[in-house]
């Protein structure tokens, strides 16, 4: 790593002030000549107290020469609540279809006056991820993937969290639930091999454990789509590097399969470029399908065959989150969110 | 969207506590039999103060039996400052490559018995979004991109952030500044491009504005490593999508150019793509180098020569954030971090 100092400005004094300097809501109320209450009532625009422009303007103009931001821990520690969306960060590497998820529902959330923040849990696991989550007192938390359990969602909620919502394949008790099953991907994926006259399928199975989560239901869909029509289903495991395509490439005709559902479109794009170099025609010798409907598959040639995913939209799950808030006492609700439709192109 | 209601357990009884039931440390202490400061003294884990194991397994059963979790905010107020240290998410899509980034440095800021919270900034500008941060009260702050002015540092810092660190192309005065300039991808890709001998060379700018701030310096570093030696360097703007590729494609032998720097390897793919499509021979008519070192660049037909971009380590990033916060009078510091190195392909 590159790490090459290029300037220490040693004639800057330094600029960080001691923390007894860090100016509070009773200096601001002090230059105002107004009393903190309604500093408070100003600053966080409170609708319910009448006070007038030109007080209005006094506090803002103390609170700017002072540099004073209101203190989100310490208005939290008064109301009970913070306005705090907790969202643990996915511990598998995300795609472009995740980050513009995730785009979108923080700027639902934040026009309904929430902050989102995002919590990096690397290395922390299920109700013990739960404990570190519930020290920044939540109002809400959004967690993707599975590994939540009952335990979590209790440590959470006794913490003062209003809504627990889990966005994965299963429900956890006490939770709102977004349900994602991924079995409707490969379900997708094998009927259209079947409607296309496909026989002997393959599946890839990526090698690295992470995904599991996605992979194991995908591969179960294409059974379940394929079941009871004759047709068989092989599992093919494989890394996301070239050298390991091209040794599955190499021993592909050995295994007969007339087509294959490639985990995504990434794993598709690996294997068909393995295949066509060892002469394997695609669609003609071995059809290709993958998922996620990824920009560069329309790039490939043949043109890529996928499954679109749809994700829940980001305004209606930030419209549940703040149900879920206001209505904490309300029963769990569950919701299937997960869309797959079968976009067909040249490889299949 | 397939928002469709698949179940609320109406017999569930409301799990969610009234806020007055969240257990506090003072219930532990009852419980346990044993003062409030020794409850904080053990699951603070504080080493300066001697407590015998009996209790300590103690206070951790009744925490354990309560539920209750420690309060970062209150720890904090307490404090005078968090152990969280504040990352406003990217407001541009964030590539694999800073994915990796982001997890190693929450990694090695989490040995460090710090806490990453990654803020969703969405629609808030320079020192306005600021504000909102210091709103939470970090330790630290690490900013990605521009946008941050002396303003807004001054701001962080009254509120209480010890070290305030900008990754980007500039410095801010007061912050410390890990300087990822991309002139240097531009020059790599420009230097390598002149050593071939191609004379007129197009390079690739997105459309989308928000990427501006790599595109522009790219460019410009393109141009430095050609200038005066009479090459000629043109602008080429693309939209990221087929059709305007593919019209590209129709007007690019008129362009008269011999070699391009595509932006980066997605850029290039999906110029690759429509120029192959359009008869034109690559590298023989025209050389391609992307940017960005992704594994899709391998897999291309000829293989995608490339600038392999190195960012700062996330180990070396976490001490320096530690270092400034715990020596906050400290000048700041500015280290150039971003490295590039030609991955030399068969494309150019």
């Amino acid at each position: 790593m590159p790490y090459v100092m290029v300037q220490i400005p040693k004639t800057s004094a330094p600029t960080s002030p001691a923390p007894h300097s860090v100016p509070t809501s009773a200096d601001v109320a002090r230059l105002a000549g107004v009393s903190r209450a309604t500093v408070s009532y100003v600053l966080n625009n409170t609708s319910a107290v009448r006070i007038s422009e030109p007080t209005r303007r006094r506090v803002h103009q103390a609170a700017k020469e002072l540099g004073y931001v209101p203190h989100a821990a310490a208005r939290s520690l008064r109301a009970g609540h913070s306005r705090m969306v907790l969202m643990p960060a996915p511990d598998v590497p995300v795609g472009p279809l995740y980050s513009q998820f995730f785009n979108e529902l923080q700027w639902a959330l934040s026009r309904l006056d929430y902050t989102v923040v995002q919590y990096g849990s690397v290395g922390l696991q299920g109700d013990e991820a739960a404990r570190a989550w519930a020290e920044l007192r939540p109002v809400a938390v959004l967690v993707p993937g599975s590994g939540l359990g009952m335990e979590g969602v209790a440590v959470l909620k006794r913490s003062g969290a209003r809504a627990v919502v889990t966005l994965g394949p299963d429900r956890v008790e006490g939770a709102h639930a977004l349900i994602m099953d991924h079995h409707e991907v490969g379900r997708s994926a094998g009927a259209h091999l079947r409607a296309r006259g496909y026989r002997s399928v393959g599946v890839v199975v990526p090698e690295d454990p992470g995904l599991e989560i996605f992979s194991k239901p995908r591969f179960e869909g294409v059974r379940q789509a394929l079941g009871g029509t004759g047709a068989s289903v092989t599992e093919v495991s494989l890394a996301y590097d070239e050298e390991a395509a091209s040794q599955l490439a190499a021993r592909w005709r050995s295994l007969g399969l007339d087509a294959v559902f490639a985990y995504n479109d990434e794993y598709a794009m690996l294997l068909m470029r393995a295949l066509q170099d060892e002469g394997i025609g695609i669609p003609g010798d071995t059809a290709v399908i993958g998922a996620d409907d990824l920009m560069l598959g329309r790039l490939l040639r043949p043109r890529l065959s996928t499954v679109h995913i749809e994700l829940p939209s980001g305004r209606e799950l930030a419209e549940l989150v703040d149900r879920a808030v206001r209505e904490p006492g309300a029963p769990p609700e569950a919701h299937e969110v997960l869309g797959a439709t079968v976009v067909h192109r040249e490889s299949s």
